[in-house]
């Protein structure tokens, strides 16, 4: 289990507690094998498992062979080369500069196995974009078609569909043909780098469940490739459905090859921040030539989508000179610079389609970035921000029509009551595109807690349509989130997806709820922590006031303690009105003439 | 510092970082201190203090002589005395039972000094609304109308109003009158029992800044009195604004003097959960008599408001018996047992008016109780939520016509979609009595981040109008909180309270924000942590990834780097601004025949 002169890092692997992996096969494509998650509960519930979304790939199954220097199976490599559009070649060479001229020991060891990367032939646009305006359904899209249906077709009899969705029109059933037709009209994406075939497929767009990022990544200032690569395995564990690798210091390039040979999830970057580096951190040294170098360099790599700051034109600039906290995007301020230097209209912009052309070789899709997003509640929803927006929406249908995939980036810091302009606007602007936001963050004044800050903004514009949410994590403003904080991120970012897919009224997410609130009900402990979002933190607080393993059974908690405890005498309620029939006993409790009412119930 | 033969409990204490405790006088009263708490910025800023709201009391004042066997200065006593509508009497003896029975050693000991109770003279009501209503302008009032407008006076020339207000009229500036007003019309309430002329007043109401609760309070299963009262000490540092006292086990008696005599906000309880400490934990020998007996005892004690679960009616509870989670409320539970066993009608609900006659005779406030609340999002908005409102509308009634102050609780697990109906059903039901949220959480699967998933809900509700929101710890569902758990309760539910006073479009609370935010802009780094709602996590975040001290003044972060800094990027762009003059400069970037008119922001 080593690799030179460097250990090979270790990563978590394991099941969740009470939790099986198991896989679905496709219809269209025997040969898919799509990945859920079951949760057991305990005999007397007399309940099937609960069917969980699971984006940990093989790292929680216990069959999975993990070497960190093999890498996971490359899976998409067959569906790829079987389309017949693409072709092997002998991809650029690694240069110095791309690893900020490292050397020595402090050289990141190269990944140990090579892949010749592969590219469109003939300038063709292979991208998911592409298939589906031609009408096809390719196995990425029933991929995600059986992914987003988790526990949906065992619990069809039992559906509801209660919630208010703003717009966003969710199937009951989800089908192969209704994902090509989300992305064919570029509601949706499936960020999948052709040179990323170990990836599992995921789809990104608001009338499917929604979605959360991690950001991980070193710094000039700190970490290392071993720590990067846990994260991001530690981050998938808990529910992140993408990674983005930000880093900005050495070493990037093979710590991104690590990254990514082991990430079953879509890996996203922004290549400025490479470009940045490979000038020596001189922003004005910057130029088309430097960044399209990037680009190639990033889609050999299989990164699968590209944070490009096209939005920040020349004539934007003075729009923030006003502001309390100017340009907070560091991609923003990165271009903000450059302009400003040469007094010249931003190369992202005016090379957006040979960009284009890049991506659609390999299916790279956009993210588009808000580098002029608020950052403080002072700075909301002004001209600059939305200025760019209007830039971002003409630079997606510049790349539709080169039939690339597109999401949008938004704020950032929003009070509650500016967040729902955001999303309208970008619907507005952007054609329906995802709209992929951070946070926002709903108030200043908390650094330290800002997962909680914008996790509030996050649930609510998740609710109103946004498709990814990416995470904030309590040292965001303070410093370099570690391990734990990963985790607290991500836990509290699956908080607000899942209270947005529930608000939205997702015809499967109460299902979960009210199997843990079934459990929590009937005094099934095991099963409260088994059916949580962090069964490991739910039981350790369980235990910290009731460490017996005999209070496992107990019917009581430590907040009424044994001698009274509403949820017992809840049963014996409910087993006077099974004994003589609900209907009996209400009866009974209205006579005495009070014919009192009750009010409708609102829904 | 010993009493008896336990060691008195050790209290924190000091001011938070950079911060002072100040006092202003009154106008009407001349007499009157109300504190604030100025936190003073670098002088490099050029700014003056940011002025906070501060719930703490004298522990935070380094002028103060803390001493728990003491307690703390009875201020409010000259205050209740002259106005000559009270008398001293022999209050009622402390009985075995009041203490659960404790015996020896096992006997929290009684509080060192025993102060005569007060009562109102012939029944009168001696009530804040009841003073309000005729007209009477009461330090209390004048207290809050001061302590509410911190710093609006002196930042009145540069007040945005900015916000979405859901029918919350909040003045630019609250004046004494307006306070009385608000009260007079049950609008708004001031908890304050003439038996705790200890607290300092505050004011709960839509139309003022919305404020939190933390609960603290022994169980038959864990922790004692020293941990309790440091606890209530906790809360109040970090900005709770009354803290209830849930206490179930022995000792409840005794505890709760010393949380009184010790703290500066007002407390409030569920005597319920002292009735049937009172017949030994048996909900069916609760009677009118024991019930009454415990209010008698708080009341005397200085309780400031008592949760009342008169809306669990006799054939409400056949309406729980299909759902998902029963009754979770222990106040309800224990009343729908009671009924349930005696088929009888709930003697709270039968003996509201003699439960008024003695809340007005002391002002004790009423929190009316959702005992029917929801405890998952399954049984959100249910027919038996709703028709216990309609009864806690018809109680608010009875106790406005006897002139006692009223708010409503209210839920509970919500899922988003379905938050507004409770507020807009509560004001309408309750005619506009200041409802008392708990959380409400959004979704039923996160155990162990329940602070979480209900600051989603408590912003949303605090947004569309609850006046008050009762904290949620991490520990909730899973043991009783301990000092971190109330600490990370409190910050996240200031918070929560914040982003819905913003969202509101509160005349004063964008303050803060800005001030934050330009420290952050300016590497102010020490402000940006003395201005948070936590300096001590906020700065302990920083240092974990630049730990020395002269990172402290660093232009640059742990996530950039010194290499490039959006941030600093930033103010060149402003200095550049300001050297050729804005207008000029957007005009340059303008020429080039690009034209480009940006999109009006959006408020």
């Amino acid at each position: 289990m080593s690799f030179g002169p460097k250990p090979v890092p270790a990563v978590t692997t394991s099941p969740l507690p009470a939790s099986q992996k198991t896989h679905q096969a496709g219809e269209i494509y025997p040969g898919i094998r799509v990945p859920m998650r079951e949760i057991s509960v305990h005999p007397t519930a007399g309940e099937p498992p609960v069917i969980v979304y699971d984006a940990s790939g093989p790292y929680t199954d216990p069959n999975a062979d993990i070497s960190i220097e093999c890498g996971l199976p490359r899976v998409r490599e067959t569906w790829v080369a079987s389309r017949g559009d693409t072709e092997a070649y002998q991809g650029r060479t690694v240069k110095p500069e791309d690893n900020g001229f490292a050397a020595g020991d402090r050289l990141t060891p190269e990944y140990p196995k090579l892949f010749p990367p592969r590219r469109a032939i003939g300038g063709k646009a292979i991208t998911q974009m592409a298939y589906a305006r031609a009408g096809i359904i390719t196995p990425e899209m029933e991929f995600v078609a059986i992914r987003e249906n988790l526990g949906r077709q065992a619990a069809a009899e039992k559906l509801e569909r209660d919630g208010e969705s703003f717009g966003a029109d969710i199937p009951d059933f989800i089908t192969p043909e209704f994902v090509r037709d989300e992305i064919a009209r570029g509601r949706a994406i499936i960020p999948a780098n052709i040179n990323h075939p170990e990836a599992e497929p995921m789809i990104i767009g608001r009338n499917f469940l929604v979605k959360i990022n991690a950001n991980i990544g070193n710094s000039a200032v700190t970490s290392s490739m071993a720590e990067e690569v846990e994260k991001m395995v530690w981050a998938i564990r808990w529910g992140a459905d993408t990674v983005m690798d930000l880093s900005t210091g050495r070493n990037i390039h093979n710590i991104r090859d690590w990254i990514i040979r082991n990430s079953p999830v879509p890996i996203g970057t922004v290549p400025l921040y490479q470009a940045l580096e490979k000038v020596n951190g001189i922003a004005e040294d910057l130029s088309w030539e430097v960044y399209r170098d990037a680009l190639i360099e990033q889609a050999e790599q299989g990164v699968d989508y590209f944070t490009v700051h096209a939005g920040v034109r020349l004539h934007y600039v003075p729009l923030t000179a006003s502001r309390v906290t100017g340009i907070v995007s560091r991609g923003g301020s990165i271009m903000a610079k450059w302009c400003l230097h040469h007094h010249k209209e931003s190369f992202l912009y005016e090379h957006f389609e040979e960009i284009c052309d890049i991506a659609r070789a390999y299916d790279v899709s956009f993210s588009l970035g808000d580098g002029l997003r608020p950052g403080s509640i002072a700075d909301a929803n002004d001209a600059a921000q939305f200025a760019e927006l209007e830039t971002l929406g003409e630079l997606t249908q510049i790349a539709w029509a080169k039939d690339c995939q597109v999401m949008i980036e938004g704020p950032g810091h929003v009070p509650m009551h500016k967040i729902k302009a955001n999303m309208d606007k970008q619907l507005e602007t952007c054609g329906e595109a995802p709209f992929y936001t951070l946070g926002p963050l709903t108030t200043d004044i908390a650094p330290g807690y800002d997962h909680i800050t914008s996790a509030i903004g996050a649930a609510q514009i998740g609710w109103y349509g946004t498709a990814m949410l990416c995470y904030v994590t309590p040292k965001e403003h303070l410093g370099l989130p570690d391990r734990d904080d990963v985790k607290t991120g991500v836990i509290t970012y699956k908080i607000a997806a899942h209270a947005a897919d529930l608000a939205k009224g997702h015809p499967a997410a109460k299902i979960r709820d009210d199997a843990l609130s079934r459990a929590r009900f009937e005094f099934r402990w095991e099963d409260q922590f088994n059916l949580s979002l962090d069964p490991d933190t739910a039981r350790s607080f369980h235990d910290q006031t009731l460490p017996k393993e005999a209070h496992k059974v107990a019917h009581f908690c430590s907040m009424c303690g044994p001698k009274f405890c509403s949820m017992r005498i809840s049963h014996d309620i409910r087993t006077e009105a099974q004994k003589e029939g609900m209907e009996a006993m209400a009866a009974k409790y209205r006579a005495g003439g009070d014919l009192y009412m009750p009010a409708d119930p609102v829904e």
